[in-house]
């Protein structure tokens, strides 16, 4: 495999000073997620795009590499680990269903980079979750009645609470009729002549697998504050309630459309 | 078992506000750690200790909670988990062997009350440890070979670097040999009349287990910054790097001596 | 000055390794503050305090530093820096008036300890408030109408979220009128022949001064979570909001009462 | 002046849920300075550029927010206040001298973003730096012989420490003969027909306006750490250190130069 030393800043000769290394990429993660409808979504998506309502909201815990940066693991662990909290819509697109996350938000730089390079729009946010230790008397294990949850806040606000109660093993999850991933690449042009960058893709996992899933009950709290606008977003139902881990691995997306934008008079 | 309301501060009637619920307390931990031989270390034990320079560093993360707060494990996780960094010595204290701990950070608020309360002497630092995942390619187990690692830095400096490779399972610690542990209750004084506590005492563990315990190889720096006086110890000799899970249970410290505090002239 | 190098743990010989350096201390701060009415506080108080609700309710910045350690003031800024959020309450104390806080929040170590030294009941939060830049067109100085603003979040919740609009210059705080400070000293024992610390005292400030007082109206939202009991205290009325910047110089506390510690069957 | 709503992620009907707002952008920045020459910078910067080693390196305060979001000031201080250190070289490019940052590191994400717009290579990082208070006994305004310092650290390196001591004021910089400002638009394409941008462009300051500027001697160390190469950067001479505020307004960049990506085989 050939390493791009300038795929993303900074550049070095090297390369080895990137805030985000060459793909591909690996991602174990562990997931308390929860099927929901959602009130009041049409200010969360792009004209182009459609919503009825239906959503998934999740807080994870990510472990995460390029392949280039497998050292990191116990060089420097805090660039191959991270918090995420996102809300996902199932969104209508030229008449086909997808996955859109409106929202996202992590707890490292390079995962907001990285996002941001496919099309995720992730900010920053404080991000908790329950974790087990298999000592413990009680959290040592995954068992029916388990309650698990977890909260995101950014700045003076509260983003997402979520618990779950586990109830028993599934075989899979809603999320499977949601459809592909769509996300939004997104870097306006700073001057005459600059590239602007408004791209429609599809993110693409060329390797995935789940492990045990877990279903329940679950409850779920949406606030937001003065840069996260979820205050006229509201919880109708809640489906159910989720726990799994998941691995899966990215090297790209497929381009569905470049946007054209409307130039704005300055 | 009862609840004591007014164990910490702040003082609510429900006691419910409390930065540290009353014990017992529980502790899920998770080890890197090494056995070290550290040139240096007289000044960072006070007069009444001795110590020959044997000691143990280590990076670890932790789920803890009291008897009282298990729902904090799901409501609030931030208060169930931290992260923990310490350099311990083996010290003689009248005549006997004791494990005495100079240094030790953490990363949340009740984990350093908690401690000083029992007479750590806890600061706030960043710490980070390497995490497994058991769906990636890699990092997914346990095994020979596999390399480990973390650090602390507080401030502007580095406290600690560790890198640990496994080699092999192992059935104790040389910190079995190292004695109980030691510690110093302290809280100064503010006026004329006010209780001035000094106390060495010894923390109990009233329940333990190990889990599975590996050994292998380590390097540990020490750095330090101008309000963590490493600057004058080094690493002669790294004896061996160990990864391991702990449960204990800690309900009261024994106390061992009252030190006579020589009264400071204003 | 004589520099007591076992006044706060860690104890190295040296003592240039504590958490809190001897006092003298000094405080240069700048509040964002607000004069309320509260309903709700009883069970923010313990039983042998009595309190009418109005309160005090403040976000600010602090440089502050012990006499042993002005060279942190370039050498380790963090360590003199910190953020604070509290609410005060006029509390009556054997027929005389007080300042109590129920609750206070920092984003330091340091300042949580050596508020804990003197009977404040700090935690650690993300505080934040409005700054001000000589050169910016807008938010050059303060002047009428100027908003101001701040807030204080805590793990998964919002404690306090603070707005003051300015009006005009002001010659002192309704603050004068809450009696001088009270609070309480209190370390638990942790087992048999332990002291246990449990003190009404009273702060002193044995030098003090004020800049330029403004006064304006305010807006204060207090939330709380599951470890911070703000969710039955609610704001009735808010008197005015202020913003100024204080300097004080604090040595030492007077003893008041030595509260009786019902011993508690485990 | 007109609202581009989709000018950066989230994008949201409203556009208030953006990461950076549209410019102009406004910024009160307090600099800690030192004028420098560094061995080793060759590694740093990219094959079309040349540098003879001349640098500028500081830690600053920014106090910052679009035209369209001054409300954040008093409703979101953590969206318009920021840390920064940088590390800056004199650059030459097509017979040309400029100002290049090899290295810029924030700690937040919204300065993150708006810098890698105009080609900053923003990182995250812990940065504190010396604060003065009016009223304070000592620091509290700025006279010769008044030391100021500050540091980044990332992960688990120290990247800069810095000291200045005070001597003098001065008419201006050294910084004006290093040139414009040349930065490095990079966003990688990701798949096939995606756009690629790889852009040379000048970051241009539609206002600016200094403070009194104070000059001195500083002290500089760079460290870096696995992801950022500053190990075989030395600093050789301190030419001098400097303490300011400034005053500037950005709109856009102008481009330089489109960078031809050779495609690398995947």
């Amino acid at each position: 495999m050939q390493f791009e030393p300038d795929f993303t800043l900074p550049l070095t000769k090297t390369g080895k000073s990137q805030t985000v290394f060459p793909p591909p990429w690996y991602y174990g993660v562990t997931y308390i997620a929860a099927h929901v409808k959602l009130a009041g979504v049409g200010n969360l998506i792009p004209e182009f795009f459609r919503a009825d309502g239906e959503g998934w909201v999740y807080i994870a815990e990510f472990i995460s590499t390029s392949e280039h940066n497998w050292d990191f693991m116990y060089k420097e662990p805090d660039l191959v680990q991270y918090m995420e909290a996102a809300i996902g819509l199932k969104v209508e697109y030229e008449g086909r269903n997808y996955l859109y996350f409106p929202f996202m938000w992590v707890d490292k730089d390079w995962a907001l980079v990285r996002g941001w390079l496919d099309g995720y729009p992730k900010k920053l946010a404080n991000i908790r979750m329950t974790r087990l230790h298999p000592l413990l008397p009680k959290y040592n294990k995954v068992e029916p009645g388990l309650r698990l949850g977890g909260y995101a806040t950014r700045g003076g606000g509260v983003m997402v609470r979520m618990e779950v109660q586990l109830k028993e093993k599934t075989d899979s999850l809603p999320l499977k009729d949601f459809g592909p991933l769509i996300n939004i690449r997104r870097y306006p042009t700073r001057g005459d002549g600059e590239k602007d960058v408004y791209e429609v893709v599809s993110r693409q996992r060329d390797e995935s697998k789940y492990g045990e899933i877990w279903k329940g009950d679950a409850k779920v709290t949406l606030e937001g504050y003065v840069n996260d606008e979820l205050e006229n977003v509201s919880v109708q139902q809640v489906y159910g309630g989720y726990y799994y881990p998941l691995y899966f691995r990215v090297s790209k997306t497929i381009l569905l459309k470049r946007v054209e934008k409307v130039q704005v008079q300055s």
